[in-house]
């Protein structure tokens, strides 16, 4: 089991040997997504059986994306290296991390076959297109270029552009990063992301308006996750819509702790803007916010709303059913600066 | 019901503001446990009436135990001043905090009936016992001495004792210190723990073999947990006697990050004890280690059995019912030094 998921992802085992080499470091913490967490093994046995004397630490903790690097912990041990597998280094890291980090991507093992190209060309006739916008997140952006190739094959006009971060690579797109889809925008009918999940699709989908298809390798499936993307933007239209017309007293900003979500210059400009509008505001830090704290949050303060300047999918993924209103900061804009005829989103 | 429930504990404001006045604090963080969150409203209420120009933090985190600081949130605000809530200082903080913390415990405002004096003399009688050891967790510490004396006015002795540490009242016992209980073991007869709920006592009856009947304000009920606690320490010993006949090869030792909850000195204990016994181990990191944490640590490693060295209660209280053993670490010196006449707790 162990050792055909160590052969199911690509992770440069040498790199990481050369630089704890280089380092010379002997405590390392290793951090993994919790999807990627089997790799720990994976790279454990590596490491140990080419180096000796290492210290290793785990992090238990879950990391849903390079802004989530768990710094407490990490200070608590003191590593010499901090080694973050499954995500590329995050563009927006807020806070200083005073350690080394090395950003090891794990790259799926997959080749798009004929099969599931024909079942995307299938889907792609309903819509009439014939320029694809192709973006992945970053497990599966090194298959891009050969899905690329092969939609060329078959009269496809396929786009992969650099994103406007220079340490995410092509094609790439985050939870809450979509410059290489904007960036060719008008010049695609239709995005192709290839990703597990509808997670990357949604996001996007709340940003461009143009049709969004998913290649999933891990299912080897495509997925067309329209009517989901609906409900869920007729969901948020809806809560939107909603506080327009009602008078907001109070609102509660939520600030994360996380590297890189926490964003000082943002809830600066929320303050400000709950300010102009006579809104009275509290402050509330998270380090990972669950359903039980928002409920003793609100239980305390009973507030008319909700903002989450941390990870803007906490609203969208998370919270959406919550029974007090829980936006994004892009959402607190819409409605306080009465924009209707555009999804403001992440910030 | 905010201002019923601000009313229904005693929290020493007045100390609160004077403390910001002469530390000339504007950025206060504050942290309460959950259960007195509602605690926030009425705080912030009284600190903005009566100063001017204060910024204030609300931890949205829960708070286990003075053990339990928030530090990564803390490090994002940097605040001038913290204020935790419904504890006093944490006897055994082993990482260093470079912040004033203010320590408020939040005391529970009751006063012990003759009704529920008489339904604990019902209680004391079945079991015969003239010498009353009395111990409360910090809410009610302030109601022992006049449970004590309507116990004597009944012909009951009762012993309230200081505990080995300063920082902390006479009587009181947190879910994983219990000098106060233990200096006066050999004078009494049974134990009587003013607490909500049976967290309390459960610590208790692992530790000393003598009745434990809890008395609870919030309730207002008499409570005999020993059903429950004889289940608990038979589970305990079923696990400990499977260890004791399985051969053990490898183990996961779970690391706290909180500055209360990381223990470097007894990690480097165990490492040694499962070091002089063969045993491989692993070492992970977590700030709250939840069900779904541990599930995929052990997907990756697929171990033994896990010990964690950050809060005692978890492998006692979360983890009982977990598909692989999981121990304190007083648990793991039982099983490899092979003491089977004494239950070794919390260490």
């Amino acid at each position: 089991m162990s050792e055909s998921f160590c052969e199911s992802y690509e992770v440069d085992y040498q790199a990481l040997i050369n630089i704890i080499r280089e380092k010379n470091a002997s405590r390392i913490f290793i951090q993994a997504p919790d999807g990627l967490k089997k790799l720990y093994r994976c790279i454990g046995e590596y490491i140990t059986d080419k180096l000796s004397d290492i210290k290793i630490y785990y992090s238990a903790s879950p990391s849903f994306g390079a802004c989530d690097i768990p710094l407490e912990e990490i200070e608590a041990v003191k590593p010499d290296l901090i080694i973050h597998i499954g995500h590329n280094k995050y563009p927006f890291l807020s806070r200083k991390i005073n350690y080394d980090i090395i950003y090891l991507p794990a790259y799926y093992k997959w080749k798009p076959t004929n099969n599931i190209i024909n079942m995307l060309i299938n889907e792609f006739k309903k819509y009439n297109v014939k320029r694809i916008g192709l973006v992945a997140s970053i497990q599966h952006v090194h298959s891009l270029e050969e899905v690329a190739e092969k939609l060329e094959e078959h009269g496809y006009i396929a786009y992969i552009e650099k994103p406007a971060y220079n340490v995410m690579m092509p094609g790439q797109i985050l939870g809450c990063e979509y410059s290489a889809a904007l960036r060719i925008y008008s010049k695609v009918d239709l995005y192709l992301v290839v990703a597990g999940g509808i997670f990357h699709a949604l996001g996007l989908s709340l940003i461009v308006d143009k049709p969004v298809i998913i290649l999933d390798p891990y299912r080897l499936q495509v997925i067309n996750p329209s009517s989901y993307i609906k409900r869920l933007k007729a969901k948020r239209y809806y809560v939107l819509s909603k506080l327009r017309n009602e008078l907001i007293r109070n609102a509660g900003i939520i600030i994360g702790s996380r590297p890189g979500q926490y964003r000082p210059t943002l809830i600066k400009y929320i303050e400000k803007l709950l300010e102009e509008h006579g809104i009275k505001y509290y402050l509330f830090t998270s380090t990972y916010l669950s359903r039980e704290q928002l409920i003793s949050i609100d239980n305390s303060y009973n507030l008319d709303l909700y903002i989450i300047t941390s990870c803007p999918r906490l609203p969208i993924d998370d919270f959406n059913d919550f029974y007090k209103p829980v936006i994004t900061p892009g959402e607190l804009i819409m409605v306080l600066k009465n924009i209707v005829e555009k999804y403001v989103y992440p910030w």
